[in-house]
């Protein structure tokens, strides 16, 4: 049982139009892990240098997230710099040093091998593979990808992509790696390669979930304060994985809708504030509330 | 009582992905009414010229629109010819030949100014004025406006402003006539210079609807055969402003809510062919299965 998360733990530095923060924790695995320590206790696979901070691994236990498999490897900590825009889709890379992260190649800790939920994020396809061999039998194979191994990789995507049950992605990527510029149309061609549901993220558009013969849409919350997009994308993974492993549901669209809404509950939290500090100050209540409002946001 | 819907009516040439199709019947007013017509029975206030076919008069009165205010002039039919991209959203103006809508100055029938709803769509905000003096005592008056009057005209559009109870605008214009980078500052902004209700269509990603205390948000439908996205809006307030008229509601929020759902299910089925040939081909019971499939669509 358990959720297990492979992705990058980094330093991030940002500036958006609300301020500048320089080399803060960061890193697809810890936004998507610190969501889902809300509703469970996730397993974190990643790579890190020694420069990582030891209150940062202490932060990621005292949220009952299992580090055995984060590494701490001679070097230094991925670190990603990037600026947003007013808008906050407007988002340019400036720096990206890979670091440690390069050439993470993951061995998962014996009692990580036996995980429900596998969540395989931004990595090289052909890693991907060799991770999917050391878990057992996992019930749900999540991926979410970028553009850059989707038009590098494509073959290797596609033929993991037969093994992953929810794909998660933005719009731009599902139509880029279905070849289909309808969006609805790139989904059901990309559920045909495997995926039991294609979640397409739309950002401050929510995201439109869509299973072998359903359709969902899930709003983003309607925020008057964004400060800082980053890990909206991750924390929404978060949420939708953590509620699963939390009820061991695997594949029921009832149960697949109501993950889709924590998981845009949780990115509309991250969003508030800078890097992960709205999610350190979250209490569960607030995620319940906000829950509630979505139900009433779109009742009618 | 009844709906006055003050718009064009038009001549467009369109060219997209799907096909071109030269010179049929446009223009937000024919829209709007034909999407109305489905609810109540619309009263059309626009200006054409002696070049319009007579059966495309014949097809408003067979849909029950009352034709009276729709004067014809000497002179030609305003045409508009635009191309768009594999991406709906990309659309590039070709050609714009206002021709006797240039000069458009309504007098309203007599019987058109006990009307309880109003709908100023994309004219000369001090043409709005004009109008709303002609108008007894209306219930609710709603507006549209594109951003050529709101870079060009400011200042009288915020007067007009005041006296709308429901104002249209997608994203773009409403960030742009309120100056606020943030989509929920911004028609909150908005919403204290009169409005009750701030209707912001976002196309594809569907509409957010804000109320002084409430936020109501209905998805677009996801369309796999989008063939011409013209008049998707104007279809939008044809059914929220049909509705409305049909029940004699004009402030209740959970009647605007619904009143939302019909306007995106309006626009959902006008992309679905060339212009008005999806909307002439619709039955009622289409509409009423739309509208459950809404529901089904975000229900968790």
């Amino acid at each position: 049982m358990s959720l297990i998360v492979i992705c990058s733990v980094a330093f991030d530095t940002l500036e958006t139009p609300h301020g500048r923060r320089e080399r803060i924790l960061g890193g697809s695995g810890t936004y998507c892990s610190l969501a889902a320590s809300f509703f469970t206790e996730p397993k974190l696979v990643a790579v890190v240098g020694e420069d990582f901070p030891e209150d940062a691994i202490e932060l990621f236990k005292s949220r009952g997230i299992d580090v055995q498999g984060l590494k701490i490897q001679s070097g230094k900590t991925f670190h990603w710099e990037a600026r947003y825009g007013d808008d906050p889709n407007q988002r340019t890379t400036i720096k990206t040093e890979l670091n440690v992260f390069g050439d993470f190649r993951p061995q998962l800790p014996q009692d990580y091998r036996e995980a429900d939920i596998v969540f395989l994020a931004n990595i090289d396809p052909d890693v991907h593979e060799d991770i999917l061999s050391q878990v057992k039998s996992p019930k749900l194979v999540a991926m979410d990808t970028i553009n850059f191994w989707i038009k590098t990789k494509p073959d290797p995507l596609l033929k993991v992509l037969e093994k992953v049950h929810v794909y998660f992605g933005n719009d731009e990527e599902i139509k880029t790696l279905a070849r289909e510029p309808n969006l609805v149309r790139a989904g059901k061609k990309l559920l045909e390669r495997g995926p039991s549901f294609i979640v397409i993220k739309k950002g401050e558009h929510g995201a439109l979930v869509l299973g072998k013969d359903s359709v969902f849409g899930v709003l983003a919350y309607p925020c008057e304060k964004v400060i800082d997009p980053t890990g909206a994308g991750d924390s929404f993974a978060g949420g939708f994985l953590g509620y699963l492993d939390k009820i061991k549901a695997f594949d029921k669209e009832e149960e697949i809708r109501k993950a889709s809404v924590y998981g845009s509950v949780m990115a509309s939290f991250t969003i508030e504030d800078f890097g992960i500090s709205r999610l350190k100050s979250l209490r569960l209540e607030d995620i319940e509330k906000r829950f509630s409002q979505f139900k009433k946001l779109v009742s009618f």
